[in-house]
């Protein structure tokens, strides 16, 4: 697939607490749509309706995107006031219907349905302890140990969020989870706030989600950022926020700011166009070139590129056409190389580069295929000499978080020097945002950079 | 659907296990062929190679007759020696994928498989001692209640065979299980025997099924029946018995002889075309009858008819045409009365009939719909007289160990005597095989008839 | 396929007429279940509402059995109180829902829809006769050649049955045609009365349906067959009747009484349950033989097999046990040999021929895999002889008259002698029913025995 | 759905005239990929091998967009050096698979494939001709008209292209048609050059398309633009010109500039970037206004923005970001009013527009519900005065030539002035670009305005 050439988040959360009503699956729909760069794999709503019955939870969940999965009336069938959904994006083979959220069980209190972002680093060794106590496991997820666990816990505790706040002394890793019991709904996020979580409201109640892009999809006002370690509960008595377990050193993914979130969304305090767009002014500080235009990949290094043509002062020019029809179900009817791929996504409005000096820039540089498919087809539109600039460093560690990344022998920059690269790419000039200026994108927050220095939060 | 005016066993059982190669699933898919008759919603085969890795589980299920749901490449798919299969008909509103079997999952000695045939009476106690422990459950089955157990015991004890054992102390109800760990298969009958298991055996190894037509269609000869409370562990061992729990007494279902079960099936050393042929000779015995011609309801009547024929020294004649092209998808445009629906499926052979004194055999009457409508187009068709004789008493009393009955008021039986049934339906006479001579179609092996005289073996 | 081994019927025609409502759908889908048995390849509905709108023609046809290609609402769609409808069987690789039926068109007056049984033997010569006028085709068929035809002539004559019965002029072959134009159903009938076609009439106005029994399911009663040659024309002036076309000798097809038609029809004056059931007594006079019992192959040998029976005073008896949810989707996992398919399908009842000399009756030997494959589970069940009758005479000859025949190379017959066969498919003795005799199964009604004796009525 | 706020193209086609191979299918994949944005409701391909056998035609054509119709191993089965495809937007109620194209049928030399892009105006007089001559038409479309009369004209010419020709003299409207003998490819451009059709040349032969950019897609190089009037005939002979219908006024539709045509095509001597630009720089001529950055709906308004931008000397802001998953199959759950719709598509980058006065730039207004629900997010994110530029004028006549438009109570230009528009819709201010100042855009190239104008050229 075209995508292939990117790296991959793999997933989004959404959970909603209303007063009373059956909005709830309504607006998890249109939150999922917000999140959906998160995931295109499988999709889920899980609702649950606290007025009447407890435990009379509804689930719908598929393969496919959310405008697939929820079709017609299925909306209508998911009735409840309260609910979490999910957007899964699956790194492994196990890309099936059983791993699909959100998970949902019958427990001691009735049922159980959890979202689940990030990833349990020591899953394995949790699994086995389940094992050995006799628990049976329907699938390969770390999602379903993390439920197992809370429910064992719920049966020694007096509460679920307890059991939760139980559950996370087990886990190491980066995660965001919603859970919804028959009656409340429980959002937990890492201690070093590995994957993000907000907290939003409109007026039928709260909501929390992944990006606060979501929020407004759902039509409520972004309150704040769930705190790294912070557990809350929402329930009939309101929303109550235990912090014991905050309070330790953060360490924010720095992808979500240069790629996975989408433009309009705020991070931790951080706007994410605001961030792309001074990564661009700050590589055209670092390194500056003569040229007619500068120009970006679409999508991801369009905002990027427009700080860069603002710091330079040259002009930026869309320079690029993109098929919109070209969706997942795409299928290159002949093996022939990555790059032909390409441009039948992206083709090259001749006019706008004949006999111009490009610069072009990417927030990274997976394989190479995409911009040296891209390189050439400027070229052969009459451009003068591109230069490529890419808003990050070189990736060169795997992420235990819950990012996906092709493995090291794909990694173009694992397996040359710059240099090289530039030269396998075709591009005049070729310069990476540094390690060092990295940080000044989100003015100083504590960032996870692990995948370019390989220094790891936790193992 | 057509067949609503019929009982319904809910399901089938097969397991394989075979010294070497991957032909399990397709033994077993023949088996469910021949098994289909017990179930219609769903099916599913799992195998395991237990030459190569331990546990490397291959799963197929889905909604759907078997020969829906293995279509073209799907067997090739499943590799492996040993296996179990699954068809599933379900009785409550849980007719869905997440109830089909087998049911799947990992555990402490890796995966384990199961098919169940029956129904445990006290699975809801069960069920709430599993969640005081903080177990999760996914369905509302009592097998995957069992299986939980199972997976628990074996983590207590040195054998899966022995944690079935013990499982088994827990158990009320009728029930056939075949369990595949990842190197065995143990196969385990309810002490009553009230649900069917057999055991045979072709060149690559045992076979286990419901009924005995199962292992003839996997090319298998019968050996015997499972023993009511027997277990049976195949393996590379070869087959080991454990007949500790046997001894008691024993409650076979006497419906498995009436309706459920094939007519080229042999059980606990009853062929079932015998007992199907004798009762209808008892039949003759107790309601004599002036007639030129006897026939039947195809396909479960005929052989009755056969026998009260032979008995009774009046031919018997095929009467009805069956249109083999109305399945389970066949809808009936307007919802007009259900008599209507019949002669869709079964239409009248004029000649056969005009001015003929009829004799009509059934197996039994639940909602009387059928058997109205077919008198009605026999009288149509120019019968001078129909008398009605049932081979089974009337049906009062509810089944709790897996046998799915209309509730109450739509059996014909418990609102009407049978008087007040033969006016209705329009025959000219109605006799039902009466209880005392029930046992004589089966040579007096001990049955459960509680839906006939309400005395339950077990509650 | 299972079926492989019979010979197949193309096609079954349905029409009504009725004063008014919209229940002509409804009543074509319950005739055309009935004609399923000539075909299961695609089947399709058109209407039209002569009350409303001239030419307001709703059609619906796709690939599959009646009941799959009508769902849920689908008739409620189908508004109309006049209209055609078809089940086809292709004989061609043109299996697509091109070739599907109705076949539908805008033309001069409006719309025309046309459903066809048989085959034209000069199909070829009129094609290219269109073509040569600048006629464009869309598919291969023969039917859609005559609607062409059709349309042609009604530019040039006064009505829409009189262009058809101007295109018989030209049409060589076996044919049953129905019409529907805007506002009047014609029905015409082959000179040769190849093809069968009957009248029927309910409270609701006229059917009209390629066999009775189809009459019956549509609530109708049968008024008479459509004569050879006859053209009936139905609008609101009500039933004309044109049969100056009509006279010459008959030829009806043979093979309608053996094996096509259903078991409850009646054709020209036969039913069809008597004329196998004479087939039976015949072959008990010219083939007598000293057994225990008389079977037949399910379902087209037992009525045979019960005329046998009678007439030799052997007792009848149902041996096999045939699984009906064997249906067109069963795939055989490997490609083992045809006999094996068979046991799938129809299993022995063992206690019924163990130590019995049994005779067997089928219809016709096509390629012979079929009886090879039920003479062997015979004998392995303890059957001491088995003695084969064939109540219809070797097949020879192709047909060119529309029923799909193997090629000859296929044909047993063709390849064999009587003698050869029989050892071939393990049969102690093996008798055809004899040329001489086939009519008095049909009290001497003209038939085409082409396939038989190779004495083509036209070509 | 949320596109129902714009014009729609009703077609795009293209051809291959290959020398040798099997990649025509390949290539015509690819070139329908770039035409998809000319229609989305059914694609087709069908292909000849004029090197084998003389007519043999493979179609494949349905329902979807191109890359959901052609699927895994579609194209391979699709073998020919020859071909054209097609993808449909159906302005009429018939969006079904019967009037998708490539249109295929047999006729005199053997089988006929014809795609069309357009509307004939005198269609239905043409029908009525048809049917005097008894000829039956399948559909409604103008497009099977069209190729019966090319089929009856080949009945009386020497030559498929002599009978297109003689066609052309029948037809009044726009049209651009491909079609595809056995052996022979032949392109036509209807005379006033209303519609779009260009040549181009790659390694293995010739390509025909709608649109430039389809001719990059399959490889080629552009050659030149088919002539109004053109008709191009390419065999193993080579290509041949016939310019005898040239010569008249042309009428190029000036929509495709504005809107329809992909931005990296060139239509007659003119790209279109250059015109939207163009378009955006008169605009900032007509309507200086003072403000703080310039933006444009994506993606059709971003162009004629970069020209305001640059023209006014305010710098041009990314202000929305589009949601690439929501697609055709996105519903909404409920019917909320329409603007809603529009932010689940486009939502806007709060830090990018708050106490900004922003200018937007859309290439026309059609029902004015998507630019309403946009200004109204736009102050929602803090924007102090939202300034609305029009680049086209204002849409008051109805399209007989083949775009598909609402019906005029739909056409907010038809029911206000330009004052009420501007307070309906909630901007600051508001200016659509005046027809005088039109013709600018592409430097005096003669247009069709009849959609402004009501100057029909052809009726």
């Amino acid at each position: 697939m075209y995508n292939d050439d990117k790296l991959h988040e793999e997933c989004g959360v959404f959970g909603a607490w209303y007063t009373a009503g059956n909005q709830a699956a309504e607006d998890i729909y249109y939150g999922l749509m917000a999140l959906q760069h998160r995931g295109q794999e499988s999709a889920g709503i899980a609702v649950c309706d606290t007025v009447g019955e407890r435990g009379n939870l509804c689930l719908r969940k598929d393969m496919g995107l959310v405008s697939e999965v929820f079709r017609g009336e299925d909306l209508e069938g998911l009735k409840g006031n309260i609910g979490v959904g999910h957007v899964r994006y699956s790194t492994t083979g196990a890309s099936n219907i059983e791993n699909a959220q959100p998970l949902a069980f019958y427990y001691l209190k009735g049922t159980l349905a959890l979202v689940h972002n990030g990833n349990i680093v020591n899953a394995g060794e949790l699994r086995k302890d389940l094992f050995n106590e006799g628990t049976v496991l329907r699938g390969t997820t770390d999602s379903e140990v993390l439920t197992c666990i809370i429910a064992k816990e719920r049966a020694k505790s007096g509460s679920i969020e307890e059991a939760i706040k139980k559950t996370t002394a087990y886990l190491k890793g980066g995660y965001a989870i919603i859970v919804m019991s028959p009656r409340k709904l429980i959002a937990m996020r890492d201690p070093l706030g590995l994957k993000p979580l907000c907290l939003g409201k409109n007026e039928k109640g709260y909501v929390i989600a992944s990006e606060s892009c979501a929020l407004t999809a759902a039509g409520a006002k972004f309150l704040r950022d769930v705190e790294p370690g912070e557990i809350i509960t929402i329930s009939k008595n309101g929303l109550v926020s235990d912090k014991e377990l905050c309070g330790g050193t953060h360490a924010h993914c720095v992808f979500e700011y240069i790629y996975f979130s989408r433009l309009d969304s705020k991070l931790d305090g951080r706007a994410v166009y605001d961030a792309r767009f001074k990564s661009g002014m700050l590589l055209a500080r670092e390194y500056p070139v003569e040229a007619d235009i500068v120009t970006g990949v679409p999508e991801s290094g369009l905002t990027a590129a427009a700080g860069y043509a603002k710091e330079a002062g040259i002009p930026f020019v869309q320079v690029f056409n993109k098929n919109s029809y070209v969706g997942r179900t795409f299928i290159k009817p002949t093996q022939k190389e990555r790059e032909n791929a390409v441009h039948v996504k992206l083709s090259v409005i001749e006019s706008t580069v004949k006999d111009k000096n490009v610069v072009i820039i990417d927030d990274s540089i997976v394989r190479g295929t995409t911009i040296a498919g891209l390189i050439k087809r400027l070229k052969e539109a009459g451009a003068k000499a591109v230069h490529v600039r890419i808003s990050s460093p070189p990736f060169l560690y795997p992420c235990y978080y819950g990012t996906d990344v092709p493995d090291n022998s794909s990694l173009i920059a694992n397996n040359m020097d710059i240099e090289e690269i530039r030269t396998r790419i075709g591009a005049d000039s070729l310069g990476y945002l540094t390690l060092e200026h990295l940080s000044e994108m989100t003015d100083g927050l504590p960032l996870c950079k692990a995948c370019f220095d390989g220094k790891y939060p936790v193992l």
